[in-house]
């Protein structure tokens, strides 16, 4: 008998009510019945984007979006600044130099925030670049770039500020409209406490208006078709039914808790997972500008991280993510991101103490699940 | 946002397997196919058991199948043993008394078990008395009572030994066959993990002969014709059919599980619940014969447990037992029976620990959690 519990940055939780709203009999697409849920959702995603521009769902996964952004956005040749500090960062950069846009990447260390003025520096000595691009949560290193300093840089430039909110949106402040974001993305399965499956992506009016001049291939990922279909209250092509389903059902969940009692919660639960994980000893991984999406922390030397991970998941049923590339085997990124509680900081640190003691460590327990309980429980009080 | 946590000695937390088991279109029930579901849990309550007799299903509460019990066993006058010392005790009493037995009260103080000297004198002051009639698991005290030594009193008498297993079958040792029992009671909504609605109960070759001779009235709670019914794999009236469907569905779970390691898991997460529970410096509620279905412990005397239970249900989302009658407001019954994990124990220390902090007491964080911890690790060495 093995109970599980999802401590992951995505897939996360999925919560009851959103389960059993998906578990209805599957209705047709290009319905009334259905046009008035993916109404309601499309409103209640400019109330989570914090814009009063169109919010496009596409039936894909974040990568999806941060696809349909640079082919929707740009044209061949053109430069775009790709800040790189983990796997995301990366990504964006990737799929930038495929279209055959010209990539200045600032590199960052795997743990570390940008710094705004190396960016600044960068935008000046490079004046016909068209496109920012960051992660507002880098979710592979748990940290989160300084959104708001950044989006001042582009604003009086013909630059998009194009933002992956992908482990943000729903977890801290992104507002799009009041921090002049060009373009914010994020997918179901991370905040939006869904299953995998639908991503989403708001557009400025400056984008919008980029997107007139795009020469970029592109059928699927068309943004301005579907910005056409969603005046209707559809999609171009068959959206993920049974997800918008959900979709709504989470939204109204979250406009109920509010953007202010949203981001509380996730700080807390930040807070006590890493007050938790440095009771323990153990070494934040991004210990500077922490994303509250997840608590990444370097595992003791002699302990093998891969294995230590596939015991907990396996063993104790209790999963949570390992590291990417040169951080493979040796950190832990403990999530709490969507559908999560103080208990799941609990239980986190609960396994992971007892994981150290079965590799070998000497750890006291309990320590880590006090100094978290003495945050968590700022919400009794 | 409120994630709830049911940590209540029934109703129990139900497993998704056997949700959507439940979730089912729904059949009918005097049919091949549901003659097949009933068919095949009907074998493995023998199982769960531990009988070659038949164990009846009833749609009803186990209150219900306490007073068929009664009713089916025993005739106007008869005389019975009840051993009194809970609420549930008391309840054996009630039923025997409302259908004109004779009922010789075993008063035991809440908390402690029967003294088996004293019943074996009752039982040689008395003859005549028909039925011995106990709780293998007093829930409303978290005692056990000495099922095994009482049953030996029973054995080469003209006396039915009749026990309430409700929280008992599927938690701990109770053997029906090899420990001489004669009528064994249990409920759906206990370790069975399923929804409350179905009682069962069996009966020893020894009962069903007494059962030829009853006078009692009842028509619902016919066993002879239920028993009948049983054989051609129906009911005698209209089945729990989505119960049964899910009984089928968490009894293949069980006996994957198997007895054994049933049994051992429930032994670990009280011992761990107690040690978690004492290093707070709290009471037990049953320091000496405890059952393994829940941990019940005293409040310091300045906490109302009334409003501590509310407060972790509302608040906290944690649900726990709160005491009965003369208990009320004064105890705590944290369960671990059913579908309960190591973490479920984890959780409920926490809550606890975090309650007692806001109710004013000075409790250390992570202390009951830790010593709980030095339990649960068993599992994974």
């Amino acid at each position: 008998m093995m109970k599980n519990y999802l401590l992951t940055p995505g897939p996360t939780p999925v919560p009851s009510e959103a389960l059993l709203a998906m578990a209805q009999p599957m209705i047709h697409h290009r319905t009334p019945q259905f046009s008035a849920i993916f109404n309601e959702a499309k409103e209640n995603l400019k109330w989570l984007f914090r814009t009063e521009e169109d919010v496009i769902m596409l039936a894909a996964s974040g990568t999806g979006a941060m696809e349909s952004a640079i082919t929707n956005c740009f044209s061949k040749g053109d430069e775009v600044i790709v800040i790189n500090g983990g796997k995301f960062g990366e990504r964006w950069g990737q799929i930038s130099e495929k279209f055959g846009l010209k990539v200045i990447w600032i590199n960052v260390e795997w743990g570390e925030a940008v710094d705004v003025e190396i960016v600044k520096s960068c935008l000046e000595e490079n004046p016909n670049v068209k496109g920012l691009l960051v992660q507002a949560s880098e979710t592979s290193t748990t940290v989160s770039h300084p959104i708001k300093e950044l989006a001042e840089l582009t604003k009086d430039r013909n630059t998009l500020f194009i933002v992956d909110g992908i482990t943000a949106v729903g977890v801290m402040e992104v507002p799009m409209d009041e921090w002049g974001i060009d373009i914010l993305i994020t997918g179901s399965q991370k905040a939006l406490m869904l299953p995998p499956g639908l991503a989403f992506i708001g557009l400025s009016k400056k984008a919008w208006e980029m997107a007139e001049d795009s020469n970029l291939p592109h059928y699927y990922f068309d943004l301005k078709k579907e910005r056409k279909n969603l005046a209707k209250d559809t999609t171009a092509y068959t959206p993920a039914v049974t997800l918008i389903i959900g979709l709504n059902e989470v939204l109204k969940q979250m406009r109920e808790e509010g953007h202010e009692n949203i981001v509380k919660r996730h700080d807390r639960l930040a807070r006590a997972a890493k007050a938790g994980v440095q009771a323990l000893g153990l070494k934040l991984l991004a210990p500077n500008s922490p994303s509250n999406c997840a608590t990444g922390f370097f595992l003791p030397e002699e302990v093998d991280g891969k294995v230590f991970v596939k015991t907990l998941r396996d063993e104790f049923g209790v999963a949570m993510a390992g590291g990417q590339d040169h951080l493979t085997g040796k950190i832990v990124r403990l999530a709490h991101i969507g559908y999560f509680s103080n208990y799941d900081i609990v239980i986190g640190l609960s396994a992971i103490e007892m994981g150290l003691r079965k590799f070998g460590v000497n750890v006291e327990f309990g320590k880590g699940v006090a100094a978290a309980q003495e945050i968590l429980i700022e919400e009794y009080m």
